[in-house]
């Protein structure tokens, strides 16, 4: 992404905050400030904040040892420092010049720790508060050909590095061990990998949120594998579900109605239609199938800077898409005691319906 | 760490509640939270909150499908849940049934994300709102024996892996290389890696918050490795600068002068002393050789479950440093277009003085 792009996207930010009537957007370290300034820090306990005002020129005010490379670049906005010692909210004081004669809103990154969002609160005590995702997340969730091309790329280069652990054996090793695996293998490839990874085997799949733990797989398991990783800030989301050995009638049938349900919430993706709607298409069949009360979690979640961003693909959200939205598709049946089964794909939304990123099957892959 | 070491915990800082008039603990998805309750999981968009009043037991809200493996342990608090659809902030309500004849005190996670906090505030208009750093970090500070063990493994490891990395050729490789052979020696031991490495050759070095990127490393480069990685949830961090090949008199000066700076802040560790007093006493080496102004940053950072946490080495800091807290000494000489320098160790301050965990020579190494 180049300066103008960054720069359109905060023109365009500026503009729906002028109708929102939205003083300043205060955005931490976050994809936030990735989407509309392309810098890129890790989150820590020193302050840098990019501050947006309706109209004019945004600013980074960061720590001055961190400026360096960031002048160098020659940023559409200005860059305010502080000193190692110095108060970085009194800079911010200085920035900012408050008007006190009338109210001012604010919007504050979602992910702003209170660290940050306490003491500026402190300071502006006639503020009205408000979270930037209202300005910011209408322009994130809705993706460029470029966005896109980016996201396709990490789901496909997850797809192929998942593929290349089903050439080893899984019983008789860890979750740690296989989850290792997978990660090394995404070492060698050119997806970034995160903390981000799931390996449950029997039991364990059947919580959705278990990471991965001591458990030795055996012929018999089944093994529920989520992982991510991006590529240029662009997020890989992925899973699926194996089985050591041959699988049972019940695990069978089950497998079949995640994937008929997931296949049935991608051909409801189509724009104008509601999220929650796509999750009901989905949801109905699994349902119908007798596992309604084992599908526990929403049917997805948008993707694109973030692994979690809007759209969310639940019930109530009655937000209508639109094309170059991109989401996950993941319905799972979670039998405690037993098994977890999940099935997850990256879609984007397009004019006629929608197509998946990457490709790899769906149908049920038994493993050594 | 036991059930009875969370309780115990949870309990001292109810004690000093109750001493500053706290009312409530929100301890959001955050090292706070392994810290108090032992219960580690992803942060996310969804709400987890472990409530901690003055007096009482604690409870855990966290989302229904989550909670299995949480119930399952028998924990000394109790568990809320939120189902998928649902207002967690209204399952919130329900447990504070607050009081509402009095102001009430509540101190939020430094990390709580603004679309946590800022919700929060607005259902609780009359209370007053401060950070929880202010009784958990005094707590948190002082390790116990059993914590310092952890940190000494972390970060002997992560010098086994950094030494490992010696063996090989660094000139003809890209920064991103080295920055994966390392990823990858780590993943082969029980250092548990994280995003963070910073691979800095020649003038890259001389920002000290570079991370790492295409530059190809020859003969002549000074190169700055800074990575960490934890074990059971504490941390490692670990910098040492290396040269490929010989290097100049200007950089064996500087060289010296920042591990002699280490050195004399190591010496400077002792129960009673003020963090500012260690800043300085390393900080007054490199000002004696002239590159004063070329150590641009703190002398040092706690470290425990957090990477950085307090206390912080810094000047204006007059905390008076006791037994058993961990921190880093880290003096730096940046020479922009040139090169940096860095040398990092963990130490534990002790009755007498302080130790460095884990060992691993400060002296120039040259690599190939």
């Amino acid at each position: 992404m180049s300066a103008s792009t960054f720069l359109q996207r905060c023109n365009e930010a500026q503009r729906r905050m002028a109708e929102k009537g939205v003083d300043y957007l205060f955005v931490s370290v976050s994809t936030d400030m990735v989407y509309l300034t392309g810098y890129e820090t890790w989150p820590s306990e020193r302050l840098t904040l990019f501050i947006l005002p309706q109209r004019g020129k945004g600013t980074m005010l960061l720590p001055a040892f961190e400026a360096g490379p960031l002048r160098t670049s020659a940023p559409f906005f200005d860059i305010e420092t502080w000193s190692e010692t110095q108060d970085p909210f009194s800079v911010l004081d200085s920035i900012l010049r408050m008007s006190t004669g009338r109210s001012t809103t604010v919007l504050a990154t979602d992910t702003m720790p209170s660290r940050f969002l306490l003491p500026i609160i402190n300071r502006m005590p006639s503020a009205d508060w408000g979270l930037a995702s209202s300005i910011v997340s209408p322009l994130r969730m809705v993706k460029t050909a470029r966005e896109v091309e980016l996201l396709r790329h990490a789901q496909s280069r997850a797809m192929e590095c998942l593929s290349k652990l089903l050439d080893r054996p899984f019983a008789g090793k860890r979750e740690l061990d296989i989850g290792r695996e997978l990660w090394s293998i995404c070492l060698d490839s050119d997806l970034k990998v995160s903390n981000f990874a799931i390996v449950g085997s029997g039991p364990n799949g059947a919580h959705p949120h278990y990471h991965l733990g001591d458990r030795i797989l055996s012929e018999g398991d089944a093994v529920v594998i989520d992982f991510g990783g991006s590529y240029q800030g662009y997020r890989a989301d992925l899973t699926r579900t194996f089985h050591v050995g041959e699988p049972s009638e019940e695990f069978r049938g089950a497998y079949a109605l995640v994937k008929a349900a997931q296949e049935a919430a991608f051909q409801a993706v189509r724009p104008g239609q509601t999220c929650e709607s796509i999750d009901e298409a989905g949801r109905d069949v699994i349902t119908q199938g007798g596992y309604g009360p084992q599908f526990v979690h929403r049917m997805g979640h948008g993707i694109g800077l973030d692994e979690h961003e809007e759209p969310y693909i639940i019930q109530g959200n009655s937000l209508s898409i639109q094309t170059g939205m991109t989401f996950t598709l993941e319905p799972g049946i979670y039998l405690e005691g037993k098994f977890g089964i999940r099935i997850e794909d990256q879609v984007v939304v397009t004019a006629s319906g929608a197509e998946r990123l990457g490709n790899m099957t769906r149908e049920l892959v038994t493993v050594g």
